[in-house]
Formats: structure tokens, sequence, C-alpha cells
């Protein structure tokens, strides 16, 4: 027989409009991709022609594309997330202990700091990192119907065993039952993009509440135009971001929803479901880190505005002390910001015991 | 002054790419797009160029042109609707009494027929119908903050006063209060989408299960190919409608979730979050209905293997009717399916009501 | 015979604790209510006991029920949205021509007045009322299989012909063909209820952004508790409407999802899936619309504070409006707030032709 | 000062109805909650009722109790997971090599087994037993806005420090920086939830499909009653099952949609939108996940049925292996199921390697 593999695939064009309106027919676009790569191999070699795609399924290819695709989206995210964390370590260390209200339920509630605020904003980074870091990549390789029949077949049980290895080896995944109707790398793919999202829509909202001009303790700085009023500077990073949290969640949804509709040995529907909703979670992921990192560069912070803020109502919030005064018998502390310069340094700490490049190197 | 409208616009020349970038860095098209318009006619008649865009903001241009897309969209989707309902007609008809077991819990309940299980299709698709033809379609037009004050400055209060009725007139929409914060056209227009969808997924799931070799009644005629399988004909389009029933309420979702975040005269993300969702769900609905239109043209009928399927459990199905017989003291009646003909008769006497233009022609 | 339905059925107790345990058993209550009535019937007239239920399907008695609960349901959030559009009137027409600054993604945008926000937020619940009376309650009435084959054995075709006309009568409900798995009411229903939510957040969200003491344009007057901080007046009802909208959303795409997995004459699941997010947007559109009326019978409105920030910052804002006059080569009017007074008027017409009855007597 | 805590407060009683009564104003149920033990303790020993309380805020008290309750609740899900598992492990044993048809977009696609069917569905709950085992339970102790000022003043800083972590040892909790407004213990938790209904809802669908009397390959062994027909034998488990997969995950949505709307110290409905769909959410994962243990406990299993359906179809199925032995040139492998022996015994590995218990015990 011939050796499978060794024609120069570089060389075979594919027509990708052609490509898409085929891929209804047979609904999915492995179906035609491969007849376009037998008949571009054909031209180069004519006995391999035959053998392309065999042993395989479309959801080997696709699922197996997929796995690649997401983890170039998650390290790139990742990278963003890199970024971010270092931006907040050094804003946090640099208003550790400015002085700031504390809100909750949009009022005033006790004295706090701008640090502890930023601090909150980089445990929020670190988490989503967290949970980015501990996906898996697995291969997907299971044949027509998940037992891998062809491949045996073409190679012997031995020499199928050995390619459960190998194939996931050459292309930097990890090696796995196969998982046609079993999507959970899926769905985690989502929770983990949906926990970024929620990390940088939870900072978004902040950017923007605390950047309105009559609080004014923020800015946005990407001072996007509007195509009416001059004089408009919008907080536009800290729009789109928000965009991007509100809209993300039910797209994950979507994701357990077909996992939940698998049945058999392949989905009546809802694997094709899953590919427009994680194609635009992992879109909108990778685009957002990017304006989040950016958000945060340009962001201006005014410490003086917040500290005076914090002045003009401090009497009023140290009621919660004085009545812990009457109680205890004592003096009011000086300050009541309780812990929150050690709550900054906990955080720092986590941050720098945080190695952003945990996991990606595993695959190389 | 000079008369805005006058000069071709069509000779301008958008550069689509250069657009989509821009677009970010003000959070939405509008900004650079009207940049892009005033360079283009200034090279037209450069008195004209100033005085593009006067009057509006972003978000009335976009939501004009939204409407106008949505609205395309949904005419397609109805012509599709319509030639369901004319091919449900037909094949309801065909099989009227050709009897069939009725299944419940996926078990078989009782005597039914072939007809009355098209029937409740062709009630589904009219449903669907109906709020599609609800759907209004107003015009948006408020200024920056939605009092029309630039336009008051323009014309006056009486000729602002007019172009809120002459605009939407030449535009074939309805006048309407500005509705920049208040996103029931929106949400409406989502939700109906998602009625039609409901009702093709319903269908799809009918011809996935009853298509099963297994059971045989219905045949989903797509025969999609399999890129491993020679032998499968697999029903590729009841699977692609399926997945876009699944795929749909999340992204409506999104339509409401956006619309309860509206705040101020214009949102802080709520507004940018539906334009995702929105054409999705739009996209989904075009391509679905022909899907659809297609799978009920190309679907195969068993009549005689549903009439077998239910003679060889017919007996135990009658358990029901004896155990009335014994109350009453009456023979069983020769048959069982109660009054299926009459309710087929009655969805074809809706179908026939149905006008499939309703509402459409209004714009005219 | 007898004569079925004579019995008093008032004296009949059932056990809600045993019911519910049972339903588990039988996948719905129904079945053991059935057990429990026949049990208690027999105790008064045992010659009625076999007929209860005769001619009916679990499905019928509770899709019913849940048509005439969700009615109610429908009926007291109205009478609440009737309560709602008075008050809005009222503060509308008050505030009618009170200065204020409009804003747009959070940022000053443009002059406005307090009745033109007010009047927004009177569109809104007009809208979502709009969508609450043109819900149609159909009986559901079709018995096992959706033939009502049952009651043909029962009562003949005539007999069940004009049951299924009286017995909705009856009930002041709609006839309607059997819709066991064409769940357009349910959908309906819940896509209405969204629609209130919808709009009420979208006034929480004013409330809450306008009510921050740095704004304090608005004021919610709920004056909610903090379990430590004595001077805390919280914005508790703005707080509670805004977390009912954002869990709307999602409980109304389950119905969707639900709707769309129907399948053979009963569905496999998805009728059962829509109870219980039913009964939540339902039990929370009546809190709701309580709370809102509460918070809008409440609400403090600050006109001066709203005119003063206005001032504030009027002359960055009529940048627009120069540009806009150095174009025609007039002076500016002296006001630049547009024709907010007549949208105000507007929306007070359309409050006043509204019907707050409208659909619900037509049960009567 | 009096030692705090030392008061028993078992005999304390709380009125639940009041309490709930008086929730909606406050907007959570712990300001009438620390009222009502205040009172209570007042009885007991009035020199400590003063002191319930102090330091904390409602959202600590409201987060760790909802915590605490959510692993019982978990660890209630792990059980019966570890009761699934056995069972799988069980039957993927006996089954491993009995022959049955692989279906692909419910179509015949190759020869399978039954055990690797079932290795398949075991896969899935050790997937989702693993997210359930990776969840942390943190305490959640940061006073009114996450600084513990109100700690560091009555016990100083070192005291709160030390009560940092006494309180979580304490309640067998993780020790946590203030979470009030990052929420990735309650997203995670909702995803790992979701996870198992995921697993479970995939189980119900193979049920439900191969257990229709057309395939009858598994058979729902609990036979739930119909009101109407005396003949039927409902799928009840498998149809509970399926209803909670469909319904769930819209419910993590709505968590993660609460997560990216925190803003400032506390949020403005973020919070409060989680408590019920939280609580739907575990309630349900606790109920279906004894249902599914039953569901498998009950299962039939008809491997003649199974193996007869294969042998009709197989020289179809054996298409694609004569097409590769065209192509290799050697007589076709007498079977054609591949590894689906291998892969159960690595399924099977998978489990024997599976520890119940890990993480449950760190507790301890």
């Amino acid at each position: 027989g011939v050796a499978p593999g060794s024609a120069d695939l570089s060389r075979v064009v594919v027509d990708r409009e052609a490509l898409a309106v085929a891929a209804e027919a047979d609904g999915n676009p492995v179906i035609p991709l491969v007849r376009a790569l037998r008949d571009g191999v054909s031209e180069v070699d004519v006995d391999v022609a035959p053998w392309v795609h065999r042993g395989l399924t479309s959801q080997d290819v696709l699922d197996t594309a997929l796995v690649l695709c997401a983890r170039s989206a998650v390290e790139e995210v990742r990278r963003q997330v890199g970024a971010q964390v270092e931006l907040l370590v050094a804003r946090a260390t640099e208003h550790r202990d400015d002085p700031a209200l504390a809100r909750t339920l949009t009022q005033p509630a006790l004295p706090s700091t701008v640090g502890l605020r930023l601090a909150g904003w980089l445990h929020g980074v670190l988490d989503a990192d967290e949970q980015l870091a501990a996906l898996r990549w697995p291969v997907q390789l299971g044949g027509a119907a998940g037992t891998l029949a062809s491949l045996v077949e073409l190679a012997g049980a031995e020499g199928a065993s050995a390619l459960r290895s190998d194939l996931p080896a050459r292309l930097g995944l990890a090696p796995a039952a196969p998982w046609h109707t079993r999507r959970t790398p899926i769905t985690r793919l989502g929770d983990a993009a949906l926990g970024a999202t929620d990390a940088w829509g939870r900072i978004a909202r902040d950017v923007l509440e605390l950047g309105r001009p009559e609080v004014g303790e923020l800015r946005d700085g990407s001072a996007g135009g509007s195509s009416a009023m001059p004089h408009k500077a919008n907080p536009t990073l800290a729009v789109l971001v928000r965009r991007a949290a509100i809209a993300a969640p039910p797209l994950a949804a979507t994701l357990h929803a077909a996992a939940a509709e698998q049945v058999d040995e392949r989905a009546d529907g809802g694997w094709h479901a899953e590919w427009h909703a994680l194609a635009t979670l992992l879109r909108h992921a990778v685009v957002v880190a990017a304006q989040t990192t950016d958000l945060l560069r340009r962001l201006g912070v005014d410490a003086d505005r917040a500290a005076a803020r914090l002045a003009e109502v401090e009497d009023d919030l140290r009621a919660e002390q004085r009545s812990l005064a009457g109680l205890t018998g004592r003096e009011p502390l000086p300050s009541y910001d309780g812990l929150a310069g050690e709550l900054v340094d906990e955080a720092l700490a986590r941050a720098a015991a945080h190695d952003p490049h945990s996991h990606l190197e595993e695959r190389a």
C-alpha cells in the first residue's frame, strides 16, 4: 500500500464559498471538504487520494479542529488576562491606601480604599484565569460510531491503539475516549469563557457607574465620539465590554442545552447547535479580552475626587462604628477601613503566585 | 440654504473593512459611516456634505436600518411559511383519514390519523405566522437624546413634526415616539422569530423520531451523505431545523435581558448587546424557513407503515374504550379515533381563512 | 346512566402532601388527584365516582387549570399596570416641562425634561399592557391523544362537539383545537410576562442610577434598612424589581425550549419542563407588579436638583446646537429641548386612549 | 464585656411566615432574622442580645448559609452519582460484548456494543463528578463593605484576622477574601450542577428513544400510569430527568448574568437575582440525582433485541468496511466493532480509579 500522509496538501486549494453551500446539503462542512481534498490530492498523487480521511468521521475532524481553534483563542485570552493582572497589580499597589467611599445597593456605605476596589477586580480576573488554565484539550478520534472500527480495519487493533496516542501527541492535544455525544470539553470551554466575560463585565459596570461625571472617581479613557454631539466623550470600551457580558450567558446555556440533547452515538441536532454559539462566545472573548486590557490601561483613577467624596459623607458612615463603640465602651478607632490594606496585599500576593503560563506549556 | 437630500449617494463608496475597524473606537458603525458619507458627498457636492446626518443620532440610523432589514427578513420568512401552509394543507387533505398510532411519552397511546398529526403542524405554523403578521415596523427618529431638538433647530417645531410622519411614510415604516430605551419593537421581533423556530423545531422532532427506520412512518427526503459511511441517508434538513430550534431561545432571551438593562436616554451596553443576537436570530429564521419548506416538500409519508403499526397494537389501545363501554353499558363504537377527521377539517378551514399577506401590504 | 357532575365536590378533601409524593411516580399530579377525587366522590355518591375524569387526559386538566390560574395572575398584573399608568400620567403631567439633563452612555448629552423621562416609562408599561391584553385563554380538551375519542364514545360525535364549546363557555375560556404539543398559548404568556418585567426593570435601573446620591434626581422611597448600618436607606423596591428583570428572560427561554422539544401526540419532557418556569415567571410578575406600583407611588422626584444639574452643564451641551446654527446661519433657538413637551403629550394621549379592561371582560 | 456566642440559640423560635413578609421590606431575610434572634436572645440573656450579628453584614450571613446548604446538596448529589457509577460499572461489565446497533443522526450507522453505550454514560457521570468534586466552599466574611471594619473595631486587627481563619474552620469552610461582588463560587456551583443535569439528560434521551417499543432495546422500569389509558406504562423517570435537563441551562445562565451585573461593593439586584435560580438548580439536582439512580437501577436492557436489530441491518452497515477492504486489498475482518471492548475497559478503569469521596473529606 501507499504511505498515507506523504502528499503535500499545502498545494490543495479549497473554495470556501462552495464549501459553505455544500455544507448545508450534507449537514456539515467536512463532507465537501473531504471531497475537495481528495480532488486536490488526486492532482498531486493519484494513489494517495483514496486514503484521505479514511478511518475518521466528520465529527472527528470538526471537533478536533474546533479544539485546536479554541485553544488558540483561549491562549490569546490568557495573554490578555496576564496583561490585565499586571495592570491591576500596578494600580492596586499605587492606590492601596487611597481613601474611597464603599457603596452598597448604590448608596454610601462605609469608608474603604481605591486599592480594595481594584483588588476586587484583580481577584475576579485571577478566578477567570484559574478556570481557563484548567481546561483540557482532547483530540476527537472515534470513527463513524465511536468504535474506531475503520482504523482497526486499516491498521489492526494495535495500530489503531497506537494512533490513539500518536495523533494527539502530533497535534499537542490530550488523548481521549471518543466524546461524540459527551460534550463536557465544549461545555467547560463555554463556562470558562463565560467566567472571563463575567469578570470583565463586573469591571465595566464599576467603570460606567463610577465614571458618571456626578461621581467621577473613574474615567474610561476611550473617549468614543458621538455622531451628533461634539462635546461627548463616551466610555466606549466599558460599553462594549458590558455588551459582551450581557450577551454571553445565553450562549453558554445553548452549549449545555445541546449537551443534554445528545442521543445515540451521534446527535440529531445537538452537535450542530454548538457551532455558532461556541464560535460567537470565543470570538467575543478574544475581542473583549483585548478591550478590557485597553480599558484598564487607559483607565483614569481620580483619587482626589474619591477622597473628597468620602470626606463629604464620612461622618454619617461612622454611625455603625459609633454604635459598636457604645457596645465595647472603647473610643472609636481613628480610621474605619478595617483590613482594607491587608486585603489588598492578599490579592497582590495571589497575583504574584499566579502563573499565567500554567497549563499552556503542557502541550509543548 | 441647500436642499439636503439632493446629492446622488449611489456614487459614494464605503470601505466596509475600514468601517468595521472604526466602529470599535466609536462603539457603533454609524459614526465612521457618517464620516465616509460626508467625505463621499463632498466630492459630489461640497455644499451638501455638512448637512449629512444633521438632526439624527447614530441610534436613529441604526435602529431604522435594522427595522428595514428585519422587515425584509420577516417578509421572506412569511413567504416560506405561506409555502409551508400550502404543503401542509395538501398533505393533511391527502392523509385526512389514514390511520396512525398516536404516541404519548414515547409510548403507544390511541388510534389517530396521519392527517391529524399534519394538522397539528399546520396549526403550529399558522400560530407562528399570526405573530409575525402582528409585528409593527416603527421608524426611529429622536435625535441625540430623544427630544428631536436638532430637527427643531433646523426646521422649526412644525417642520420637525412634519418630518415625524414624512420620513416613515417615505420608508414605508410606522411613525413612532422615540424608542431608544424602550425596546419593545426588538423584543417582539425576537419573540416572533422564536415562535417560528419553535413551530419548525417541533415538526423536525416528529420527522426525526418517526423517521427512525424502526418506526419508519416519516422520511426526511434530504438524504444527506456521510463522510465515512456510503450507506447512510441522513435526515439533514430535520437536523438543521432542530439545531436552530435549540439555539434560538437563548438569543431571544438576550434581547429581553438587553431591554431590561436600558437606562437614561440611551443605554450603557444594552443597545449594543442586541445586535449580534438579533442578526443571528433573523439570519437563522430566514435560512431555517427555507429548510423547513424544503423538508416538507421532500417529506416521505408512509401511510401503509403507519396503518400497519397501528394494527399491530390496536387491540391493546382499545382498553380505554372497553373500560368506557363497561360504564355506558353500550357496545364500543367501531372506530376509536374520535373527532380526528373534524379536527383536520378545522385546521384546513383555519388555513383557508388565513391571509399570508396580511400586514405585509400596509406599507405599500 | 347517572348524570356526571351532580356530586358536591366541595366536600372532597385532598391531602396535598400525599398528592405531591404520588405525582412523582406518575409524572404529574393529575393521576393521584383523580384517584383522590374518585375516592372522595365515592363517599358522597358511589354511582358517580366511576365517571370522574372520563373523557379527559391529565394534560387536559392540568393545562386548563394552568390557563385559569395564569389568567388570574395576568388580571392582577394588569390591575397593577393600570395603577402604574395612572401614577405615571399624574407625574408626567406634573413634571411635563421641568428641565432635566438627558444622559446617553452614562454621560451628559442634551437638555430634556423630567416629564419626558417619565413619559418614556409610561410608553413602556403601555406596551407591556398591550401584550398582556392580547393574550388568549384557550381550554385544553383533547382526551388522551388529542382526538377526543373517549368523549365521542361517551357522548357521541355531536355530544363531544357540543362539549367543545360548552366547557370553555362554562369556564370563561376560549374554545380551541387541542394544543397538547403546540405550546403557543404558553410561550405567548411567558413572552407577555417578560414584556412586563422588561418595562419594570428599565424603570428600576433609572431609579437606581438617578437615585445615587451623587445624582439625586430620583429617590426610591422604600428606605429599606441595613442589618449593619443604621444610616442606610436602601432602594429596596428598585433592587427587587431589577432582580426580577434579570431573572425573567431565561425562564421564558425555557418555555420556548420546551415548546420546540414537543414530539408525538404528547411530549417526552417538554411539557413537564414548563411547569416550574411558568409558575416562577407568573409569581414573580404578580409580586413585582405590586412592587413597581409601590415604587412609583413612593418615588421621590427632585425637580430642583434635576434643573440645577442641567444648568451646570448646559453650556457644553449646546455645542450641537451652535454647530447647527453655524450651518443654518440663524441664531440658536432660546431653548434646546425640541419637542419634549409634545412628546409628553403624545404619551399622555396614548394613556388616555388606553383601556385597562380591554379583553378582560370578554370572559364575562 | 460578655463573651458573645455563649447563649443557647436553639431555644429561639423564629416565625418563618413573619420572616418572609419582613424580608420584602428590607430586601433580604437576614435583617428581620437578626431582629428575631436579638429578641429571642434577650429572653435568654439580655446582655448577649446586643452583640448578635455584630461585625457581620446580611450578605455574610446569607452567602455563608447558602454555601453550607449548597455543600449538603452537592454531597447528596455526589452520593447518588457514586451509586450511578456502581450501577453503570456493573451493567457495562455485564453487557461489555453484547452486540448492538450504533445510530448516528437517528439512522443505523455501524456495529457497536451495548457495553460501549453504557460506558459512554459512565464517562458522562464521571465527568460530572469531577466537576462537583472540584468545588470549593468559601466562607463569606467581609462586614458591611468588605473591609471587615466592624470586626476590627470589636476585636482589633489581629482579632479580626484570627477570626478570618477561625470562623471557616468552625464551619468546615475555606477561608476567603470577601466575595460580595465576585460571584465565582456561585457560578461554578451552578455550572457544576448543570454538568450533572447534562449528563443525566443525555442518558434519559437514550432511554426514551431506545425505549420506544419499535426499538425496544432499553426500558424505563418506572412504569408510570396514565390517568386515561389503563394499558400505558410510561417512562416517567426518564421524562422527569429530561425535564430537568431542559430547564437547568437557563437557570445557570441567570447566575452568570447576575455575576456580570455586580457593581460597587454590593450589587443593585445581581445578588438578589441569584437566590431563586440557585435554589431551584440545586433542588432539581438533588431530586434528579435520585431519579437517575432509580432509573439506572430499574433499567431494562434487552440485549437479545439489540443483537437482533443489529443482525437485521448489519450487511448494509458493512459497506464502509468493504470499501476499506477494497483499498487495503485484504479480506474484511470478521467483526467490525473496532476497539469497542477496549473502550469499555477504559471507562471501567476510570471508574475504578475514581474516588467518590475526593474533596468531600477535606472539611473534616
